[in-house]
């Protein structure tokens, strides 16, 4: 009887959703976002055309998609809660600075942070799921170290979170200096000096 | 005798520089970066394409020249030297935040942050005139800051300007909250913090 039984449509569902995030970061990567087309994904995942429109709007859509399933598997956006308030977060900033300077990221990400400048829609969905719960998780994570008295009960953590993440990103799109782990771990030892009590 | 003679061709070169410039300025803010061609600017400026060509090698050129002779009618790249160090960074810091919120700039000055991420060329221009000139000011800045005792002497300066410049670059280029002068004072308010003895 089994054998006469189809492929269970959800994973091939699944099958395929991985294989068009893979094909749609391998083209991004290997010849630019303006060049890669939807066409170009779906043959590459060796599915329909029709099976990437039925999933995503746009072709930034499946970029999107794509990049928040890389991140997620490296981040998982949650902070280290050791007790050690400076080493939970050069681990967070490192993990940043590695997924920034990580080929397989870089030019795919890149390209959404330019495609947001002109897509309202896409913009907000980035502030909710790639920036938000980072941004999140670290003010979480400051929290509670103003809780336990570590830093300063008063500090707006808005403006903190950005004194560690800012530089970063300042780095990365203006294209001043190299992202690095040494980097991340230099941002955080000052602005821990700005935070503590 | 003067009736006969010419107009004056410096005269006349800057009058029609000055034309194209702000030409491009308003054609980006009106109808975006992408849609915007030397043909149209040269229209606009009521000069021939030629004029355009034989000054600029790309329309993103003529864009940067533009945007740069913006940002140096404002800032003009210094940074007070009071003796309040605090008073003086608030004071750059304010004039970016207004600079990155000016209608005239925004468009503009983020199409280049997106051209540079294709272009070596440009990136090479805008680091050196466009951010580099605002990030050597303001190490000067602290570098007598920190000779006259005002903040640590072992402070990386490097590290610390992006603690200034990082956080309006990231809420502008990254959408993820508002650029406002009140920020400004915040982000220096915390990396006075960092930076003091």
């Amino acid at each position: 009887m089994s054998e006469a039984r189809g492929p269970d449509p959800t994973r091939r569902s699944e099958r395929s959703r991985t294989a068009i995030l893979s094909a749609a970061i391998e083209l991004v990567t290997e010849s630019g976002y303006a060049k890669t087309s939807i066409e170009a994904i779906a043959a590459r995942a060796g599915v329909g055309k029709q099976t990437i429109y039925r999933w995503w709007p746009s072709k930034a859509a499946v970029v999107f998609d794509a990049v928040l399933d890389l991140t997620k598997g490296q981040q998982g956006f949650s902070v280290l809660e050791t007790g050690d308030l400076k080493e939970d977060l050069k681990q967070v900033l490192r993990a940043t600075a590695e997924e920034l300077t990580n080929p397989r990221m870089d030019v795919s990400f890149r390209a959404l942070a330019l495609e947001i400048q002109y897509d309202a829609n896409l913009a907000s969905h980035w502030r909710e799921k790639m920036l938000g719960p980072a941004l999140d998780a670290t003010k979480d994570r400051l929290r509670s170290a103003q809780h336990s008295g570590e830093i300063d009960a008063d500090l707006d953590l808005d403006v903190a979170v950005e004194l560690l993440y800012g530089p970063l990103y300042h780095r990365w799109l203006l294209q001043t200096a190299p992202v690095s782990v040494e980097h991340a771990d230099a941002v955080v030892d000052l602005a821990m000096r700005a935070m503590s009590r």
